[in-house]
């Protein structure tokens, strides 16, 4: 991977008196178009070796375009508030909406590599963290994000010059630390496993990028050249409308729709039980949200449904036995301005909840595969890779130690029917229904089939779906009382 | 103050009955026509005695309404990332936008009152922090919050008396703890202290209202009428569209244009000069940028000058002494659909620097009393309490370490014209001018009034003004440069 970065590239004065001014317009041109266009963000990653002169070559690019559309973030150890959550919500915090520019020094490369180098992990957990990051840069790939990861390279021998040239010159003494000279020691060990994670994240859609270091003018015209074709070509294509996805996945042949259809619709409870049968589960819920290891956890209960299938009661009887200060409701309507300049889970990720924390999602991420998929507002593509994409965002919460339950409240067309009417009859204008419901109801079948799939496939061992027969209010509700308490039981 | 709320208030069982489904009821129908009209937040600040049923009344409110809509913010101590910042920053990132209800648990007012109760801080340290929330509250009710205050007050005969049965009952033990106890200790200083802080504070538009906190129905429902009689209120007025703005503060007789047109701007420097120049500054201020002490620091540069003055170039030179991780752009454009929803100064809390960042604002909060004064886009009595509103904003960030430095950019009105015809003629497609540029033009005096206006109301002695005169624009950009090593040197 790094042959060709240790072949000493130079570029000479000449050369760059020649290149600067012109890459420099073509450069602030393109960004500006970049601006104006506003259909895509640009993620630039940085990686490499210390001394390849990364923090120069963004300065210079810093330089060369408007700074004010530029967002360059570096990452050190997380903060207390970013701990308190899965490791990529500090990195979907950063993300640059369409239209600028974000660049990344230190990523969610950084951790992998260097746990390993420093044998805190081994290789299969390395092959782990890489398949995240392939998926993930997969996602934002096709969400329209322009990906561009640069590593800056040096050889051994480079790196050793180069500290030392580094060391000399006092107005950048400061730059060399001890640290860069322990981690100069362990180079060869660095070199393989950057290597390694360089090769099995190279994809058609980010492919990394190696640039020998040595020479400030080589290294910066270069990247400099890289971003600005990336963009024009990027720019070309969107404003020729062009399909950047090459081959959408085929549509499966489905016959699954017996999943909804076999739940037993007709169980009941009657008053008298469902009195009893509340108070008693919310009490051992409120007991339960107190327990010292709740503290450690952080909650997702989503919710989703048909309408009027009796979600909002639900979560009222839920946040009955807590405590206000404890939990958050988000309710998930249309996303707003900054939402929509965002790859799609961002507008989750920003209600991811800390430690000791109950977020409740009335409808959630699922609504890509539901109402996107049935009304038609992305395309087949999108809300086919979504599947695999909210299982991986699903994954990272869990993984950090948060408890998500996911409940589908089902009811059939009949009943529905009623509740609508029920509903028109009713004085409070908050239950009012609305010409969407009516004909959302039309498309009846659509939707059970995309509720089948979505089950079918977002029902994994560590975030499963709890399918609710919600025909009859207080059964649904107990069932889903008792689902709580049964799983905090299990988690703690 | 707390006289009324001694007397033993209660409400009995047969009452409760009577009144709650009636009091639900209309919560709920109150809270959709807030919902709806999503014209104003409702933000409910909850304070008071310990075992006064702060949280479970807030609970009972949580139950009778859409929890789906309030937001309820317990406020411990400040995360590392908020105490990195001004103590105000917390609390208006939790703000709620319009539509929503927002419950503060601690608020401004918790850190004020124990620590005066404690002795960590004086008379004289109270009176500031008193006078702080006043003009802090004045401008969130002036932005269109409705601001409910409710002190839960028990007597300290009450006091004992209720922590005791908490205690004695198995299901509550766990909320009474050796802190509480403590603070039961020192009830009298706390006592007093808070009647002088809620005496203070009690405001025609933001008045404490003090509960007695003893009977459960009582407390709970007096709350309950209370917030649903300012919901309905509110909402009555927002609906008829009635000012709520009493009497707008007189206009002043203005006759100081001579601030800006005592600029000597005939300044220049050559070319010569000003690539040496330029290089030394450049050099000085990347070594400040470096200095250990910075680290303590965070720093807001803001530019703000007439069209075409020069305010990007400039930028860019500071940005190209600066390494990229350390600074961040933000441009000021028309505010969001989320920044919308909330009160003025919101947009610019939320980019408010941590320690060891530079952010510099191309156009800032100053637009409320430039552009929006100029072009009516906010009333009178808006953009004349805007001023207060900043330099309190701008005082808690310099008093929290900010280096907070102020630009304005001057040219002439021949200049502008000849720069504005220069962009009309280069190809480059960013330098493009637009209508809007020339509309803003014709309205040259009436700018020239409000920046007089603002240059007088808010250049103080912690944030003072520094006036570019920019006809020339190397002269400009070395001003500049020099004024920030200064301004560094003397705050190292």
């Amino acid at each position: 991977m790094f042959e060709s970065a240790e072949l000493g590239h130079k570029l000479s004065k000449e050369e760059w008196k020649q290149e600067e001014p012109k890459l420099r317009e073509a450069l602030l041109n393109a960004q500006f178009d970049l601006g104006e266009l506003k259909k895509f963000p640009v993620l630039i990653i940085i990686g490499g070796v210390d001394g390849a002169g990364k923090g120069e070559t963004v300065n210079v690019l810093n330089e060369w375009m408007d700074p004010r559309h530029i967002h360059t973030y570096a990452f050190g150890p997380p903060t207390e508030e970013e701990a308190d959550r899965p490791p990529m919500w500090r990195f979907w915090r950063a993300l640059p909406p369409k239209g600028k520019i974000g660049v990344f020094f230190g990523s969610w490369y950084t951790e992998p590599i260097v746990s390993r180098v420093l044998g805190n992990s081994d290789d299969a957990q390395l092959q782990t963290a890489v398949d995240e990051i392939f998926r993930h840069e997969k996602m934002l790939v096709d969400e329209g994000v322009l990906l561009l990861k640069f590593w800056f390279h040096l050889s051994k021998a480079q790196q050793r010059v180069r500290l030392k040239a580094l060391e000399k010159d006092p107005k950048t003494r400061w730059r060399v630390t001890a640290e860069d000279w322990r981690r100069f020691k362990i180079y060869d060990e660095f070199r393989n496993v950057s290597e390694h994670v360089l090769r099995e994240t190279s994809t058609a859609g980010a492919p990394w990028i190696v640039l020998e270091g040595m020479d400030h003018r080589y290294r910066s015209i270069t990247a400099g050249k890289i971003l600005l074709d990336a963009l024009k070509k990027r720019v070309a294509e969107d404003k020729r409308g062009q399909a950047r996805i090459d081959a959408p996945p085929v549509m499966p042949q489905l016959d699954n729709l017996k999943l909804l259809r076999n739940l037993d619709m007709s169980q009941r409870v009657d008053k008298k039980r469902y009195d009893k049968r509340l108070e008693k589960l919310q009490g051992e819920l409120n007991v339960l949200s107190r327990h010292k290891k709740f503290r450690k956890h952080s909650v997702i209960l989503l919710f989703e449904g048909a309408d009027a299938a009796g979600k909002g009661s639900a979560i009222r009887r839920i946040t009955a036995a807590l405590d206000a200060r404890k939990y958050h409701n988000v309710p998930v309507a249309a996303p707003t301005e900054e939402e929509r300049a965002q790859p799609y889970l961002w507008r989750f990720w920003r209600h991811v909840p800390r430690r000791n924390v109950v977020t409740i999602f009335d409808r959630s991420w699922y609504g890509r595969v539901l109402v996107e998929r049935v009304e038609g507002f992305c395309s087949t593509a999108d809300w086919m890779r979504a599947y695999s994409e909210i299982n991986d965002f699903e994954e990272q919460m869990v993984r950090h130690g948060t408890i998500l339950i996911k409940f589908w409240l089902q009811i059939s067309k009949q009943e529905q029917l009623r509740r609508f009417k029920e509903r028109q009859r009713t004085t409070f204008k908050r239950f009012k229904i609305t010409e969407e419901d009516w004909r959302n109801r039309k498309k009846w079948g659509d939707y059970e089939a995309a509720v089948c799939d979505m089950v079918d496939r977002t029902s994994t061992e560590i975030a499963p779906w709890t399918l609710i027969e919600a025909e009859d209010k207080p059964f649904a509700r107990l069932k889903i009382l008792k689902t709580l308490v049964d799983r905090f039981e299990k988690a703690f």
